[in-house]
């Protein structure tokens, strides 16, 4: 690469995530992301071979997928801890910038029926909910986890944390509360997962 | 009225509820709920004193914030039965068209710095956090919640259907599992707020 810079690949990803995290995902598009990264429509469809594959490599980046494939994919420890690593891992995707994942799950909200949000969204999130599902099974299996539906499972465990730190910017204008810290957030909606869906108490 | 025509109030909040659910708030300009509803940019400030008094007409109409505090203010009764009642009315206003609680969750999430989009979901938000957390801290005052902050319970307490119905579109495209019924959904995430936070165990 010319002048020093980053590769194609690095700057295109990064170039996507402003546009996505500014104007959503109907921004993305390879000229603009071309344009962002100052490289050529071409040379994206050199490195990502097309407008799917650029977005999966910027969901790889900006979501949490892959450290939690690497938590799921250990040896199984202590399920509160496990649970509050995950949390941990959640968080931290959702309060960053740019700020990908809320911006995803604001276009699947707000346009459910397009086909680039449902194939982006269907990919990312049938990825999430089969890993951490096909985990849930084995943990039902050992006896620790109640018996319920995977999908349901992993929408007791992400819908508090995700609607507290999705809520937060407008919380935070709130005269009724104060807001706990990240991690007293992350210990109490672990500690109430675990008391939802857990065969055993928590420990607290 | 000519022709028959339903009044100025009613059209416009039609109008402008379609164009929120179409195109999310910023669409829902005076000129345009105007265009839709055929009347006079002039009557809408007559009828509503401005766009925020629309907007917040808007809300009272498609929110279940109403029926919620109907709910909330009836005299206390079994708390398993007022969390499921409560789960239906948000499950009716996630899944009915026009869509416009989604689409307040995507201003949300998409756009958190604008002012128009923060006024509204503030005023929104605050009113059910405010409505349903002082029902909670009577409901901890009795002995059947655990003494937690009421905005987190309020987020305990509408994550897991929230995001299970909020996604239930493109969850229907997973081969993994087939989705529960709405009021199997309900009882699932009733019952499992009420382990999460109740002092005692609920009745299955």
């Amino acid at each position: 690469d010319p002048g020093g810079q980053k590769p194609v690949r690095e700057r295109a990803v990064v170039a996507a995530a402003d546009l996505i995290s500014a104007h959503g995902l109907a921004a993305a598009t390879l000229e603009r992301v071309a344009d962002g990264a100052q490289c050529s429509v071409h040379s994206l469809y050199a490195a990502f071979g097309g407008r799917d594959g650029l977005l999966h490599a910027v969901y790889e980046r900006y979501s949490p997928i892959l450290d939690v494939e690497a938590v799921l994919a250990a040896p199984r420890e202590d399920l509160q801890e496990t649970i509050r690593t995950l949390y941990r891992l959640l968080t931290e995707a959702l309060v960053r910038e740019p700020r990908v994942v809320p911006a995803m799950f604001a276009d699947a909200l707000a346009r459910p029926d397009d086909p680039a949000v449902q194939g982006v969204f269907r990919h990312a999130f049938s990825r999430m909910v089969e890993g951490v599902g096909t985990w849930f099974t084995g943990e039902i299996a050992a006896g620790r986890i109640r018996d319920l539906p995977p999908l349901l499972l992993v929408q007791q465990m992400l819908g508090p944390l995700a609607s507290h730190f999705l809520m937060r910017p407008a919380a935070a204008h709130l005269s009724v509360t104060d807001l706990p810290s990240h991690e007293e957030a992350v210990e109490l909606f672990a500690d109430n997962f675990l008391r939802a869906v857990g065969t055993r108490p928590p420990a607290s």
